[in-house]
């Protein structure tokens, strides 16, 4: 079962000069993992037009999906759309639709640099219907949301299903082992199951056991068998607030 | 006064899978900032020795620094040291000077896995100084930092002073104004001080005022000029939380 893949694009001088935690792609993150979707890279780039350009279709094409977040508001340091159109190509165009949202909304307060909210990539498609005030704009397979939190979490739950695949099963193990003890291990596990995805996370400070070990697979079957085989390897006591005896418990033993 | 640069690169699959919030790319762009070092792109990437390999070479060419977290443990998932080897295509060694440290702290229950904390590139250096039970590594211009928050932390304190330059000036301004209505009096700021950093950050849930504006520089008078062009330029009223009269009040006022 192979995964469909992601890139996230987070777009923010003030990310990259400390002012402001990203707080988008640890969100996105968290939402594709459950979707069944690997999200394969994270880039945080600067307010400007050119890096958009060179970075964005180079991603759109080796990933399923590209999710863009920030620059999308009417002031000079709001390049993103500029950015991704040059990049592919094509030019910016007054999208209709948007455009009577924001008269809509701003009537007689409307400035022209209101209306650059309503600029798309030419070809661009509005998606999210009709539970969103304002549409997600995406271009081909980016996806283009704005910076702050709390619209992007709203927008991104509008469309979420759209991304929906196999999910990705886990195992976590707590294991009270060194990682120089533990490797050896990993690695035979590796051996028996090589599409197996495992994680090896030491715990500081220590949180009462040494490693936090995930398994990690799209199969079931495969989780459940590199489970057992992992708990059976590992030297009695390694494991950590889980049953010490075997899950079967030879016969005469409890 | 120019900016030296730096990239972030984060490796780790625990970050991309949502399972961990990465703390060091915040943490790194924090500190790096008030040293006078412009961050200008961070890219988070999986545990793929080829990625790394492919992505942190051009990097460093194109930046001044690259600080890389994560991935430098003795587990199968740690592969930074050899991508990044891989990268500049020179072999992964083991330094006795770190072995000795390992032997030292882990005595007979050292294994070959342990070691693996003590390989580096060929030509990697040293630094950090006898403050560092352990040193970091680093290979030409990039910095090769464990993953682990407290640690990484206490790496980074031991050589921050090696990146120190000019620093940046900072303004904040709290405007209560719609972002449609600022747009154009920071598009002409911007055509008054073509080098000024302008950043606009519209506040969503409202924080009394709608807009934080930053000035940013590295030139005192340049900051001081624009930050009262700008007070001088909007409207009444607008500027939130500040004296709303002009610095300067002409004669015979107040």
């Amino acid at each position: 079962m192979e995964s469909r893949t992601a890139a996230i694009v987070i777009v923010g001088n003030e990310v990259l000069s400390g002012k402001v935690e990203d707080a988008n792609s640890p969100f996105l993150c968290r939402e594709l993992r459950p979707l069944g979707v690997s999200v394969e890279r994270i880039l945080t780039l600067p307010d400007v037009v050119d890096l958009i350009a060179a970075e964005v279709p180079p991603l759109a094409a080796r990933y399923d999906w590209v999710f863009s977040a920030g620059g999308i508001g009417p002031t000079h340091d709001d390049v993103t759309i500029e950015g991704i159109a040059r990049g592919f190509g094509v030019g910016v165009v007054l999208q209709e639709e948007l455009a009577r949202l924001l008269r809509d909304h701003y009537g007689a307060r409307l400035t022209p640099a209101h209306l650059k909210m309503a600029s798309i990539p030419a070809g661009a498609q509005l998606v999210g219907g009709p539970a969103l005030a304002f549409p997600v704009v995406a271009f081909r397979n980016v996806y283009i949301f704005p910076g702050i939190p709390s619209i992007l979490r709203q927008k991104f739950a509008s469309i979420r299903e759209t991304f929906r695949q196999a999910p990705f099963h886990l195992a976590t193990l707590e294991v009270d082992l060194d990682e120089g003890l533990l490797a050896g291990h990993l690695d035979a596990l590796l051996g028996q199951f090589p599409g197996l995805l495992v994680g090896s996370y030491p715990q500081h400070p220590p949180a009462g056991y040494q490693v936090k070990v995930t398994l990690e697979t799209k199969d079931p079957a495969v989780l459940a068998a590199a489970e057992e085989a992992l708990r059976t390897r590992l030297p009695a006591g390694a494991l950590v607030g889980e049953p010490r005896a075997p899950l079967n418990p030879p016969p005469g033993r409890r």
